[in-house]
């Protein structure tokens, strides 16, 4: 099963490991799409399902999530002691009500691990997240599937971290998805205080 | 005065005139900034004064725009017919609840009469413009001031023209500043239909 593989890889490698998203058993048939994040002890710290559920027509194919997997309805933070790391799921991206959400409660790190199409991808992914970033003058991790997966849909790739001032500070190649690419940047909570300081539009929000 | 030329302009030349921003009167000492609407017959059709006041301290200078102005309250919405247009002010465009909020109302096209400056003009306008289009599924229409300006403030320009897609459909060379440039687009509400009909993403939301 692959939440105690998730669990084993965090204790193995001793880091905090946010697992997803996986597909896990809701309710009657359906389904949950899920992020799981384990401690460095393999313990479970959160669990996320995905709010937002994908139902559309994109120039490549269509998609209706709804069918067979139940909404999440809870925004979901991590408190991983100095960082508060607000949960999200791919589509959930283009909800920017829900970053507000984890900016008012003082996140500084938006996770959302994805699978986006390429034409959405190369329309959307990059754009969307800088500007969760800007606005909410966090860091945004942005893992992201990449691939030809069965029925013939591609996923567009480009694993990125963006800074809290929208600029990409790590970004995959997208040339070794085969064999797997690590995208690694240093986060500093410094950089978010100086970027907040800076700029306190998180403080100057009147509309709720 | 302005607001009577203004008119005469929208009058003279036969189309709604969205004049903004001025300083107008407020209570007391202070002033609102403020974004007035002209039908082609001259009649005064809206007015919003910007909500988000901006102080803070980028890095070509600071500004405490809280001391000299009162801050709008109330989203607006213009109502041409066709078209719903949500009124919005520079600053405003860093907090994206302004922009859901007009969404939500029905509103296609968006309104973001701009002074950024040229630091934050490059980091951010034509990213958040892009965004707001892409998330609200609407046209986001964005007249920038471009110039030096007394005490060396120096203004960013790149007026532009989004469509419902994030694509900048006009946008100002910066070229002829001096002289004044003109951006022209022609908007269509079957795109902004198309959008939001392949990617039914307004329908999807789930906080409020």
């Amino acid at each position: 099963m692959v939440l105690p593989f998730l669990a084993d890889q965090a204790r193995r490698h001793a880091l905090t490991l946010i697992g997803g998203s996986l597909l896990l058993p809701g309710e009657g048939e359906l389904l949950r799409n899920t992020c799981v994040v384990f401690s460095s002890g393999g313990e479970q710290l959160a669990l996320y399902d995905k709010i937002h559920l994908f139902d559309g027509d994109l120039p490549d194919r269509s998609y209706h999530e709804s069918a067979r997997i139940q909404p999440g309805s809870q925004p979901v933070v991590l408190d991983l002691g100095d960082w508060l790391v607000g949960l999200s799921i791919c589509y959930d991206l283009r909800f920017p009500e829900l970053y507000r959400h984890y900016a008012a409660l003082g996140a500084q790190l938006l996770s959302v691990p994805s699978a986006f199409t390429v034409p959405t991808g190369q329309a959307h992914w990059e754009l969307l997240l800088r500007a969760r970033a800007v606005e909410n003058q966090a860091y945004v991790l942005a893992a992201a599937q990449i691939g030809r997966h069965p029925g013939g849909r591609e996923t567009f790739g480009h694993s990125m971290i963006v800074d809290p001032w929208g600029l990409v500070v790590a970004q995959a190649t997208n040339q070794r998805a085969a064999e797997g690419e690590v995208v690694l940047a240093e986060l500093d909570l410094r950089r978010v205080h100086q970027v907040r300081k800076q700029l306190p539009a998180l403080s100057h929000r009147r509309l709720y």
